[in-house]
């Protein structure tokens, strides 16, 4: 692959994603239609979430069993019990929420190479919704390159 | 949002803090008043801890319950208890402190939008301290942008 | 160490590594070799593996039984028993293998100065390989500066 880059357009932009329910939620499409809108070649995307109830992460696209176990691990490692929180003024799922998101990430750095993502063939991106009432999540698009 | 931004004058610097206790201490102000200070308008800024029984994390600035409940998880899910691991010589916390140091971030990557840090409403930048015994901890701030 | 850094050539290259087993397998002089061979002076290096069942993750480079303790940690917390999991058609490491993906890192960014990166004294950087058999796995090296 071995290139040299030199610096051109870098880009700001924010998506806005709510997610259909609690869990993981793909964005990859949305993201790399941004990518080709943009019309970028090569350099470094950053993702970055606004929100400390859900997170960023990038997973298997192709099984959505692997999704659901996902999930499940997260459930069963922070439950939605009050009674092994302090801060329950917000629900069951707020404290988890919280705790899952600092788990995983707020932001993901994917480089670009020949105007595309450099996923791997197995990899998608995905928004993590930690609560079950799903609301409108601001990720922030950041690209630097050319 | 959508701004076409140029590249200009990136800056790298280190900012050293000691947490008061072991836990999440917020330095979100120390982090706002660099991005002041070096005038920058727009770009990335990564934040990088150059420690591995310490990190970075994103988490809820408003209510003191959550960073307590936060603490709370990763003291129950990695217990201080010497008998669960080999490497005992620095102490129960140490091997707690690299384990909750793989689990969450060596570096944070933010958005800088109009001179500031495009964090959400709810969000503060905190330094993971993961030892009972503080000490300075040294974070490398990186800014690409102009 | 405050100094403004000027952009110049960026770089974006591939580096493929098969760990010899499954865990911690240290890479920190490969991307070392990388950096000087590509004589790089001060900017941000973005490594991102391009895999969902093996990660990237910073950790102490000094005492093995550390690497060891966080392995085990892994092993525990994450079962490998195809009894937990919906997704178990290419084995019983492989769920394990896509959740402990989730909790550690895809892409790691650590700033560089003066041709050498920031890391720690302690800080070494490391192939997370998830699965018993280990296979080749491309981890993109992006550099941002001059």
């Amino acid at each position: 692959m071995s290139k040299p880059i030199t610096v051109g357009a870098p880009a700001l932009d924010q998506l806005t994603v709510t997610a259909p329910q609690q869990g993981l939620c793909q964005i990859t499409e949305d993201i790399a239609a941004w990518v080709r809108e943009r019309a970028v070649t090569t350099g470094l995307l950053t993702l970055y979430v606004r929100h400390t109830s859900a997170s960023l992460v990038i997973q298997e696209n192709e099984d959505p069993d692997v999704l659901r176990d996902i999930e499940d691990f997260f459930l069963t490692q922070v439950p939605e019990d009050t009674s092994l929180y302090r801060h329950n003024s917000e629900g069951a799922d707020d404290m988890p929420a919280h705790i899952n998101g600092a788990i995983t990430q707020t932001h993901l750095a994917i480089p670009v190479a020949d105007g595309q993502m450099l996923l791997g063939r197995y990899q998608g991106i995905f928004l993590f919704e930690h609560r079950h009432r799903t609301r409108p999540r601001d990720i922030v698009l950041h690209f630097q390159g050319h």
